[in-house]
């Protein structure tokens, strides 16, 4: 199945509109493109339900939200909620403001999402309704262990039921689940938090992998985030002598770029939990 | 003649302001960098004017334009005019919205560009007055083909004659034209559509070329596209193994970086036509 | 001395609160997580307060302000004075605009800043309050000569005094005072300057450097001016063949990454002046 999600999504070629921080915002534009993507990133509220329309899913990520910007998010999810097309939310730093908390609320609240993505400190922000994270990075505190992963699950569980949306949980294992089924991937590398962006990569990757599978979205998101574990993977063992992050976060893309169906099949490691 | 172009330039070093989209800036940076030239971005009202003053050459590109920028666009292109320094436009994603439409139609009204840099479905746009692409790529239905590019020529030599500016068609085969003489370039590969930026870059870099050759602009022009498909085809040859679309984009600035005079004469690929 | 500092920066991995340009903001968060810290950028008003409370140090660079980030910095900057965190400022073209030039002095007036660092010619129009400066780059006339150097000291370090800041001036050689010791840094290579960012590279570094060693800021700041210069060396050190200014950022930060105390206290090359 995750065979064919991706090779569904370099088949369309599917047109992906991101809101989305400036911090990254050029990894991300080409970690689509290395999906076979198409990007297209705008932000003024004048244009963005213009370019919603001719996209075929939508990118909403508040890592460097504004005043400008929040309004566009809005805007721009409403009109793919209307057109039926997917939207991903990437709750960036919920928790460790009040404006990213309550701007995350707020997108919530107006917009249904397929999917939302977020670290385990910005998803119990997201459920709870307030939270004080560090910054745009979980807490140690909040990091899931074994023994405390089965609460995890069941609390992802009871927030997709409510929100209708399929919750991404990241960690040194994702959750990824619709309210009825769970999986855990165990794909990945601790080199991933060595850069900044994998997040918010792996939130555009998933937009474009549902917009190319529309009819199977839990698998598709499901995909997307065994692909990031497994390329993270992959552009750690490239690794060698000298290099280091740098290296490392063009050694991810690539993967990215060189990853097809057979691959990411028999590289993905999951299970239902 | 174009070896002259690019020697100009390195022995200038002039410096370009640009007003640009903060998806690829980074890498319109080190491409100019790359090019033996000085950066700087600038976006503030309250200071492009002075900004564009102390500069040799203006680039502006709408592809994440805003309501603060647009008017900063027109006031830096004014002062240019004023001055006597080159101005090129990169109207990305023209014909995706209104906005990016109107927004480059009033720049064309309220400032004279010494070139125009956009790809068919763009340029399309712009003949016309109003026109529907696919974000910011070329619509397939206008790729050039044998069959329709004497006909392409032909627009872009009237379109040059209308606007009084050098007039770039990028695509398979790029058009360069300023109205009488028209160039077709064959350099370029197709890795070069598969990062995000290289129409920003080549955009950057023909501020660049045509700042350090005000009184021969229209080769300058050549010589820059003729560089930026050179450095496409260098960059993809350097490719091996397990490289993708990332390791592309900094082999294509590290080709930038490495090329001189002799060997873009000796590697340039056009024809007039 | 270098040594413990940065062992400490990597032990006890400060968040750093970066305002910072849109153009090479993403190098500056790498550089941190390189560092062995976290990142978080922020520049929304009603937002920065609360992310600099849980941050442990602030760096504010110009490069591409705007109306609504400068009271963003502003605020910040008082924000991590009541907490008593460190704060970097670096003046991104200072002396190239009015706008530049003022809100750089406004910023010094409203905000104590831990360290300011600058090339010669925006520390100038710092000390003057006024100048004129080529873009974001230093003029050739301001260059540091040996004949010129002693009065460049002595200038620095008055204003030092004036400021109650740590002063970094950057170029060939790099001067780091507080007021009564002053250091010249030898490390560096030409090609820092031939890739966009070493300098907002640098004083996000030096925020994390100082945020880490808060009671031995002045050698914090000298660690971190070594440490930069010192991974230029490294970077160009492994450049070969093709390589070129791209291949060197990637190089560089992946220098960083890999700099480890032992390799800083015996590749530091300083002295008192």
């Amino acid at each position: 199945m995750l065979k064919e999600c991706l090779e569904n999504m370099r088949a369309r070629t599917p047109l992906i509109h991101s809101i989305t921080n400036y911090v990254t915002v050029n990894d991300c534009a080409n970690v689509l493109l290395a999906c076979g993507c198409s990007p297209v990133m705008a932000d003024d509220i004048r244009e963005v339900e213009e370019i919603t329309a001719i996209s075929n899913g939508l990118n909403i990520n508040i890592g460097t939200l504004n005043h400008s910007t929040i309004s566009s998010m809005s805007a721009a999810g409403k009109k793919a909620n209307v057109l039926g097309l997917p939207v991903v939310l990437d709750p960036v730093g919920a928790g460790a403001s009040t404006l990213r908390t309550e701007t995350a609320l707020m997108l919530m609240n107006e917009v249904h999402f397929t999917v939302i993505k977020g670290n385990i400190s910005e998803m119990k922000t997201l459920v709870s309704g307030s939270g004080a994270t560090k910054g745009v990075d979980a807490d140690l505190a909040d990091l899931i262990t074994d023994a405390t992963r089965a609460a995890a699950v069941n609390s992802a569980k009871a927030f997709a039921r409510k929100t209708g949306a399929i919750i991404v949980i990241t960690g040194t294992v994702d959750i990824v689940t619709d309210g009825t089924t769970a999986y855990a991937v165990h794909n990945g590398h601790p080199m991933l938090s060595k850069i900044t962006g994998t997040g918010c990569m792996l939130s555009a990757m998933t937009a474009a992998y549902v917009a190319a599978n529309p009819d199977n979205a839990l698998e598709a998101t499901l995909a997307a985030v065994c692909a990031m574990g497994l390329c993270g993977e992959k552009a750690h063992a490239r690794m060698s002598g000298t290099d280091g992050n740098a290296t490392f976060k063009i050694y991810l893309i690539d993967a990215i770029y060189n990853l097809y169906g057979k691959t990411l099949k028999s590289g993905a490691q999951y299970e239902i939990c």
